[in-house]
């Protein structure tokens, strides 16, 4: 009986531990049971522009909230707008045509509305809703270009509105526990990061082809992620770049890159991305210092499943697919943290400066790519790096 | 260039394969792109007894799901009522007191409802409910002893009306995908089957005091898994039990079991059962036959995290920490394959038969623990196994 | 930069951890490099008797070992001697028959002798060789029968000598780890104990014919495995077993067995075992006790690969094959500790009480899986649970 | 008993699969068990120069090694002469100081000669061995700079003699897994390979002042293990460096390193090293293609082991802490290696102008971390890439 000793007094005479906050689906039951209806807040008014991919993402985190009474939504396929009335239903929401915007923007309901439009018609409908007195959420990038971002960003100032653009990421529940473990210092003064990104599903050739450039509209998650972990911008890139699919090679893009940063304090980072996964949305980052390392590697629908059969070794599942399905539930923090902000419950964690400074450094990354040559990076005081 | 000889065509010029069906988040999205409204129906017409632990987690099931209106909800405690419709935003909901629950059976309106009230109550709100002609969906287990059981199945075949009791582990995406290719043969004709499961939340005496034991209370899961996954009920069942708390000792119950079970095929069963995990809700299962093993180990919220500082090896973060987080999935899909069935989309996975056998099975496994005997059971042809 | 505040002295400047103990390799490389000649000692001189598969082992552990002169090999295929000597480099050892076994025994060099032959022939080497005093390494088991060992041991008593019959498990790495952190409390008193035992290597029926039956054969090591991590021996058995194999039928022996077993504080153990392993030599543990769980799966001979090919989900290399691999790290502990012993730097570790009361354990389970009784255990004050 | 109709034919009736060739150390049962003398063949007479780290592991592959006849070694730490004669157990080898080396050189029954003496006195051993007809195994570097290196091979090719200087890495089972997988297509051409290396063990700043610099003491091993599983030198690098570490910095060296490479059939590779690993000896690599991702993490000396205490997740033992450790089976594979090349059972796997050539990229690293620039490569016809 050699354990007996080790026998502890009964746990109904104990102060039993809470369930651990990394449980997250957990404390979410444990709101609805206390029904913390304080936290929900009045619903805001809010419209929807665009119902494509990402616009579908965003009503799914809309259409049911109890948070959000959704006024309008405004989109040009009109032959959809009675399957997406029934599907997702909308009983008492108005559909318009982009041309008819003008009822959004002029009913003084309206407190914020969601901009999921194809990038070109971004920095229209941001700054008419910022003119209009609208708080703005907008699918990334805020506009086509630096300078015309720039331009949303002063307008939100002027109008003493918000302009929330953001990286989905940063609201995922394992990058954020890195991110706040890296900032109480469990691994020390970084000295290595990385971070690996991968598409298992092709882009179609029109995508690409109206995209930004791999740089653009994919490394930029990268390089958020790193900065927002860091706290700090880098002052030299140097990037090795190459594209092994012959269709894009005609667009004069390319399909993997391999990107290194290095910061002021003296910590390296590393980006490798590619357009080509066939195993699943490759996703996972590294952090290293002196006093040890945290890693986020791939998450999984299923990952408590594992076959041995024969000699065939251990299989587990597959890893998820795109990034609807791996970033679901930051996709749904990241609305609920903007609603936060307009309920006065949370300040915003991602500022105009910080999406103008991941540009800068995509560009840097870019030129670097293309000229082969080291690329230095200056930055201005209002450059003030994630808090 | 050792491998350029293994270069394929361009991703462009193949036919990519589809997301892996393993990734049910990626599925949900596809539909809410394809807008799929065929598959969601006219919403069913419902009212839900009881809004407590297990209610709030079938409310949550309900209260946003575009294939349901819920028309009543019937729970004594009033004071809670506003809460209640604020928190879940039903505004269209008529809440009312059980002693005015008549008005629910006597609306034609009503298609089903949904039961999570103290077991106490179930028998006379189920058989009510049938005999009105309204489906019943019953949270486990369906009336206090077996003949009272056997007496609600009898009644939903008479009313020609469903009585679905689900054990939810059933509808967990991982439980499922092992029952799925343990019935394709993946590991042959199964020699052993394991279960474990310990609950890290421990019980209040209150609540133990009025439960029907560690056997029909928790055991249940376990065997209803096994007779699910194996098809086949069990011949001959060894149960050893120790009470290692002495307030649960005072009750009468036991805190931790192992259960052994013999079938007809000559397959082996163990379950073993803890009341008393520190450590979160440890859930597992693992099947083996000649041609090799099947596990599921624990989900976590965040599973691909893991540090490693000093010398002190790998660290994960903690598995689940209850039912809530680590079924959630399995209890959505459950009320949805309860919807499917409404709407004539599946045939019920569940049979009355199958829950009091495992109410048998239950029984006879306290009757060894109690008697330290082995137990034999007999079926008679009416027990069809799982299919 | 917000890390850098986290920037620790140099590390030149700190006192650095040492290698962790649990790199027993880099221990070993430490010792190497320090020539800790004081370690080895002088070196024992000693005799072999049998080279079959057992044999094999033992004589890689012997052949090279700079403790140990190897001075006779007994062995009665006469035509291997050649190949024996030449293979292993065994210049300077004396190969004999069986017959001549008594210039073993009469040859005052030698210190000790290792016995490997078939069991039948263990009882009088081992007397034998005690009653010229010479110090005893059995392989498992030491005697046919129950009363034959304890025959043997009151002999090595009487002799004044050791007669050291190990289970190798528990000079394995990871099963010491975990039982080192049992006892040291890690998950407090056991509630639950469980091993699982499969065998990969189809034993011939030959073989099975001549052994002693499952039990006798196979359970004996987890049964001892779990009473050594929990210095008790139990007090109730329940087996359950399956033939699934007609020719293992026929002998009248079981390939599938699941055993439980209750001990004198509360603690339930489970062992379940197979002679059918087609995924590899299945060795686990796992100890869970109100204060968490510690398990041991499978060890792997390169367990660092994943594959993750398209949808494939990951893909790791097979576990060990058997016991000759998994346990080589096991059967070299084993002899150093019997080396230790015999150079006065160690304590024996397993007693021969402690194989005896094993023997009985056996006997019990076997009793329960053929009567489908539980059967209750007695144990004299001589039974001394393992330290 | 639905998964009875899966039960396959007794696997005494079937032919069963051979033990999987992973399991590397069953397969060395097999051969003791078969006493495979033919693949020992007649014992090789060596000599072994140096006795330091380096020299301790190839000692402990030398002194027991059946293949081997260790007839001398030579050292100047006399001291340590009978230290080392008797913790290895070496009767019959021949102790000198360097001054003696003439001994070795003139006695024609030394086959081969093993040097792990430092650096500086490697180009002089090595060619006095070669010009006396012996081959040489030389630890690396072959010579201090790559012009005496050169001068070594010539020398070697002008004597017909080997000379073998290896990276270990190539001879461990996980990497020599991934190149198999690699070269036999798993993954197709391959996109992106990365390894990452970190030492645990904190050098001593004379040892760094005495080294070759980071790229050249460890980035060559990173080197060679890409170059070697692609087939295919860099024809572009980059590399970003930092020095975290005052004193490191004072030497003029770096402790932290990021290095990118260009191949020419497009293949972009990534190696990050670092001096100032906390948590073990960080050992990774993974490749990339269309077809999937192969991976090779940290091994660990017991890795099945996990613990789940409370809620602080699971927690697993340390990886290895060094080289000694982590890569004993590659130093004992690499010497069977050469032994193999010296009974005619083998081709040599690594050639110099592969160690040349592995000089060369190392020296275009170092330039591109202190110009800033990316350095491009050019190969003459004689850099054959690796097979």
């Amino acid at each position: 009986m050699a354990t007996l000793k080790f026998k502890d007094p009964s746990p109904y005479k104990q102060e039993l531990p809470k369930a651990p906050v990394a449980d997250f689906l957990y404390s979410s039951f444990l709101k609805d049971i206390a029904l913390q209806q304080a936290e929900r807040g009045t619903a805001v008014q809010m419209a929807l522009f665009g119902v494509g991919r990402a616009g579908s993402i965003h009503l799914s985190a809309l259409a049911h909230n109890p948070r959000v009474k959704l006024l309008y939504i405004v989109d040009d396929v009109q032959e959809k707008w009675d399957a997406i009335r029934q599907y997702w239903k909308l009983d008492d929401t108005v559909f318009l045509c982009s041309n008819d915007a003008d009822k959004v923007f002029l009913d003084p309901r309206v407190r914020a509305v969601v901009v999921a439009t194809p990038t070109n018609t971004h920095e229209w409908i941001v700054t008419t809703a910022l003119n209009h007195g609208k708080d703005v959420f907008c699918e990334k990038p805020v506009a086509e270009s630096i300078s015309s971002a720039e331009h949303c960003y002063k307008q939100a100032k002027k109008a003493g509105k918000l302009l929330f653009c953001a990286f989905q990421r940063r609201f995922d529940p394992a990058f954020n526990n890195i991110k706040e473990r890296v900032r109480s210092g469990e691994v020390g003064h970084v000295h290595t990061i990385k971070t690996c990104s991968r598409d298992a599903q092709l882009p179609s050739l029109e995508y690409l082809r109206s995209s930004s450039g791999i740089f653009h509209d994919t490394a930029v998650h990268d390089i958020d992620l790193i900065c927002w972990i860091l706290g700090e911008y880098p002052t030299c890139v140097a990037t090795q770049a190459s594209t092994l699919t012959p269709e894009i090679a005609e667009i004069g893009d390319y399909d993997t890159v391999v990107i290194t940063l290095q910061f002021p304090s003296g910590t390296l980072g590393i980006i490798d991305i590619s357009r080509l996964s066939s195993h699943g949305y490759d996703q996972r980052i590294e952090v290293f210092g002196p006093r040890g390392m945290l890693t986020s590697s791939n998450e999984r629908p299923m990952h408590g499943i594992e076959s041995h059969i024969g000699f065939q070794g251990g299989n587990t599942m597959p890893i998820y697919y795109s990034f609807p399905s791996r970033y679901k539930m930051a996709y749904l923090n990241e609305m609920e943290h903007f609603l936060d902000i307009l309920q006065d419950k949370a300040k915003p964690t991602i500022m105009g400066h910080e999406t103008l400074a991941v540009s800068k450094i995509a560009s840097a990354c870019e030129e670097s790519a293309r000229t082969r040559q080291f690329v230095q990076l200056q930055w201005e005081p209002e450059y003030i790096p994630p808090n």
